[in-house]
């Protein structure tokens, strides 16, 4: 499984079957959701947070695993606040990334961004 | 385009062009990147603050945006922190979604999380 | 020690010098500091997180103690930015009520906030 | 009105004034005000986001007024939640303070902290 042949459909799925297993749609409402994804990005955050060299996690072994844990945390909320809400991920990205080319058009904001 | 066709890499590589053809690469340090899924995600987080049915957003149609919007916000710099630490996040939700299996087991924790 | 004889000075400096006895200022930078006010912060909000009613963890004797503690832990951050940037946390709270009273006059937001 | 004559009750006093003033006490539940105080921690972090030299935002002129509003924020939302769930947060301060002492000696913990 890697990311050149999962689709965003399959990785709902997953999560999805992994809640209903557990009968835990009841606990995962948006707004339940939405604060698990916020409290994973914090933790996510801490992985990061009183080292040196900002892309240290990123290189170092041990905090490796840390930091590819804490990503599929808020991977997998992101995923099941969108089976809850019904949201199609990929589309939403796709029009976010249209709205943020036409506020940032790339020849004005190269190398900058205000 | 929709999550049924679209893989993690198809995201990830409309991401990183979003990214090249500002060349906003050196900002998007794997701490900057943290800190913007974590900020990301209390923006989602705020669509959800103030109402008084959990899953009201997902239904108000003048809310719909926003939080399909913040969404996409959130997925957006957790895939550019994929594409700047080398993570492969199909793999990484895999692995995470086995090991939540393996502490949580359906049979004991139906209905139940603690 | 109590809120009602303790002024803002003390805890700011019981704070210092918790931090000066461990040679801690050098990782203590404004940027850090608020990456550790906005990771506790979470930590907090988890206490919340999965309750039943919105008001429980301020009842339950042992979810108590945690939510002191986390709270403790946010305004210690807090109070450490508020030092390594030199702010004056009274008057930066009495300017923001003024600022958020014209904003939101009473007469017109009286149990309501939008 | 300065930290070093403000106590922390006299802070509370101007916060649950301006919230009652407004009859915002029924939305002001604790699990929302701690995802208030999560909300705005990230707006600070935010100021801190792109910058980069770290204590940048302390020394700018024109984001000093964004810093000291943010911080402002944050404990406001922190002082209400105190307010709502009865918590003196002088008292929750010094008994973390002792925690941690005993968690990090600082003889033990001088210039590093693991």
């Amino acid at each position: 499984m890697s990311d050149s042949t999962t689709t965003i459909a399959d990785l709902k799925d997953r999560v999805r079957t992994f809640v209903d297993e557990r009968d835990w749609q009841r606990f995962h409402t948006p707004k339940n959701l939405a604060m698990s994804v916020a409290i994973e990005a914090a933790e996510l955050m801490e992985v990061f947070q009183w080292v040196e060299s900002a892309d240290a996690p990123a290189r170092a072994e041990d905090q490796r695993t840390a930091l590819e844990d804490e990503m599929a945390d808020v991977c997998c909320y992101l995923l099941s606040l969108a089976n809850a809400a019904g949201v199609d991920l990929s589309a939403a990205v796709q029009r976010k990334l249209q709205k943020n080319a036409a506020k940032y058009p790339a020849a004005e904001y190269r190398g900058r961004f205000e």
